[in-house]
């Protein structure tokens, strides 16, 4: 098996309340990610507020990360920019700071410029530049952008891009591209909507946000899928949903960090213009971790007391 | 009269092959387009490919610009970024750097969660720490989210918010800004191909890539409305039509570039993933700045010889 | 001046409660306009809920309003449907009934298919068949197609095409529409919500369903733009706003007919699946017709009693 | 197993030279199709061109099909009318002519009007009204409206409604249809390009105009995923593409009447305003047919003889 298949999650970045990154909360979070069935982590991802980071905080991210990441764990690092050369630069940092593969969203500010050649150019020119593997990253939701499966054939021959990640969830186009490209070319999923669909039409792992919360039933529903249990890998799904709905989409990454506060993980505020989500949001979130088991028993038995 | 109403141009930012900034070419573009009509500049719009630039070369490009021209010139500034906080600091710089406003463009990456109260609060942050008055910066193309008349309604009571660009061409949005905000707050078009209908709709100006090119046309489109010659003004926006189409969609900031090197500026290269157009639409374009008188006359002669 | 060019109405379809056609109110509504200053009506609109309608139905329809029409006032008939042979044949019934022009309005199910060639084959063989003159309608929030300015341009050199009925927003269209159609062609916008813009970048007229309600104002602001008074044009058009949306779009058919029913006219409920507004609604609606004086003086009187 | 699960084709309306109905073809395709192991046909469907057909040649095709159709062998009518009467109307009609089924497209002219209440009202009375078994129809690339999965529970607990088709190939919304209606609730797919996930996603059949092509091969797909042999249902499904992208997509009912005419049945022409694919796509066609072994042996003998 391809070393970057199974299932990652991409970590918050923990801000003190004066806006600047909380090294301690993201160094004792990471830890305790690391005592999860967690395949590996990703850092400076699009949960992660990377694109609201200045370039020596995302260095210092990596830093910290990759000291409390064993080398047996695979550590990626969201690196895409708008430029390929500040790209190239970012990647190479990374690289230096001794990440395993790097994360390489599409540029995506000029749209209508922004075609399969372009593309293909693109991040030919990062994976050539690149000392470690690279994986593409196509996040339509985010960037009014779609990588093609077109471009993601062609660029799967290159010898130093070994993956991608397709946050969408049109299950069609992510059967397309695993159709369209090679067998030990590793396909990751970034809907946990759709995550049982996903898998089924041929993914080899996830990078889901809801995987900060739930990892080990992430991880599960990998298994059963593997093995053939459909029927209950769709329970599973249908058990995930509603928390999966809240942190991945309708409350975004302010939803993400006050989940992560429920379960004894350090959220805190997301960094401005995002705000905290409300309390009634909080409420909200809070019943949907409670009915998959997620929250703490304190937690779980000051909720039954009210 | 408002000291921000009036035809302004986005500069194009000039790079050297190597992918570096030609500061040469930038000071004299800038000196040329000072012998222009045009009411003034702004440096580090999105034709600049300020998404492209790292944080020293923008305010390298600044200082360049800052010291073409003069003071009474009035120079505007892009300044937005993601993050408030980053916003924020480019903003302060610019000021330092002595520009007359800064250009804030809406954040735009978690497009969900930028709602009208996300905005006005951005803004409201931004607008507190800046030293010079800031505008609004709308464009809908680039960053998928909408900055909608409430909230700019919302922000036009704040003293340091002076007024906006609003690039897109949805002339009853464009109107309604007009009618909901106080009259001397500025609004400026964004779309040349509606540039007719948009100053018709109260518009105090635009800020235009095709004024990089025929900045004198633009200007007299200005003076034609405010004169009631609605159908000279009429038949100048349609002459207008196939160079403001070309530049401002159909090739975007390459197209701008080969543009400005036919008329005797310093296009150049865009920065990657952007590329050079073909040649075949570099004809295109040569053709529509002949049609229009935009040629020098070497250039229109070496054309008609062909 | 070409006969079509003006202000129209397109008039709704009253229904007894039974659903069946209400064919008293009908001709005294038709009988009331035809006191105002509205150029023409427009029977079997989008507004007549002639999607809604049996064919036995909207033949009756026609007979009624030709009858209350007098000779010299214009009346158009909507006669279009999914396949140009239907086409043809609603057309034939309604210039044997009496109508002056037929509005044929895209085909539109087939959405893929609905290419610029597609539509000019349809529309000719339609304009060859017509015994009337025949106006092209497009009309693209009901069908999700879009009749582009290429279409247009092809189709109105076409003799017994006389002009269209724009229903979008979008004044660059519309401006492209005037410009490359002859002077002769009739351009007729269809959203009042942006009226002085559609007319100031051409049009020659407007078909409205608020000119149900207010038709004066509306022929008021067709005087005011000929006659150059471009400010008094645009504080009506703001005055105009609130009822114009309300009618036009937030409520639909089920909103213009209560605001009928409201002014004195017959409107009555929607033919299901549509439905009457809430009486919430019927407020809002009540109080914006106050706003612009169209309350008859009764109803005026009991609402200020409130 | 519920009655109206399994594989059905929507079958084509042929027409002769001069647009006319011709239903020696009808009734010749129709006894073919009964040869296959198709579960049961679907008439005046989307691909039968309903939208084109007047009442009296609908009325006369289910006629004619019901003839052609054993008693043991399901069949369904399209019957769905913009209004609520019309298409209470037609289904009775169809009842009465003896289908099995009514097929009931959403309603969507009014397109802002299309709310989840005016949806379940509309089903509900034509439910109500309705001889024969409902099944709800989104099909929301030809409608413009989405028929959301909370309007379908709650029109699922009506004793007449049994089921629907979603044609749509949003497997999120089918795996949420699937999991908020009750088991015996027939859940239809529409789209073959992802056939293989819909069915992984709990669908109960599927109604697919490739299966008027190809009708066995659809039918072991559905055994397939009944048995578990996923793997063979991807390989299976990746054969299907080409084919299923042309008659489902690109070339739409055109692309459809020509392939059945390449496989011996009788397409013929569609009703104007579509018009026959060029000659080039018919190569297209005939390659991609011949390429899943569809091609009827003297034809493909042709083509190898080129």
């Amino acid at each position: 098996m391809t070393r970057l298949n199974g299932i990652f999650t991409p970590i918050a970045t923990p801000f003190r309340p004066d806006d600047t990154l909380d090294e301690v909360a993201l160094r004792s979070n990471v830890t305790r990610w690391m005592t999860t069935s967690l395949h590996g982590l990703v850092a400076l991802g699009s949960n992660g507020e990377a694109a609201q980071l200045d370039e020596d905080e995302s260095d210092r991210i990596i830093e910290i990360v990759r000291a409390a990441v064993p080398a047996d764990r695979p550590l990626i690092a969201g690196t895409g920019r708008e430029s390929t050369r500040a790209t190239i630069a970012a990647t190479r940092r990374a690289a230096a700071a001794g990440v395993d593969a790097a994360l390489v969203r599409t540029p995506s500010f000029f749209k209508a410029q922004m075609t399969t050649d372009i593309f293909v150019r693109h991040f030919s020119e990062v994976a050539d530049a690149s000392p470690v593997p690279v994986l593409l990253y196509n996040v339509t939701a985010y960037t009014g952008v779609n990588l093609l499966p077109e471009a993601v054939e062609r660029l799967s021959t290159h010898p130093n891009i070994v993956g991608m990640k397709e946050s969408g969830s049109d299950i069609g186009q992510i059967a397309e591209l695993v159709a369209r490209t090679p067998d030990d070319f590793t396909v990751l999923a970034g809907s946990a909507t759709t995550l049982v669909h996903a898998l089924l039409a041929g993914c080899d792992g996830a990078i889901l946000a809801v995987a900060s919360l739930v990892p080990d039933a992430c991880v599960e529903m990998m298994r059963l899928i593997g093995n053939g249990r459909l029927r209950e890998a769709r329970a599973l799904q249908r058990r995930l949903m509603p928390i999966a709905r809240s942190v991945g989409g309708t409350y975004g990454v302010p939803g993400l960090k006050a989940a992560l506060d429920l379960i004894g993980y350090v959220g805190g505020p997301p960094r401005p213009p995002l705000r905290p989500v409300a309390s009634s949001v909080i409420d909200i979130i809070q019943g949907q971790l409670d009915a998959i088991g997620a929250l703490p028993a304190a937690s779980a038995d000051a909720r039954a007391l009210r």
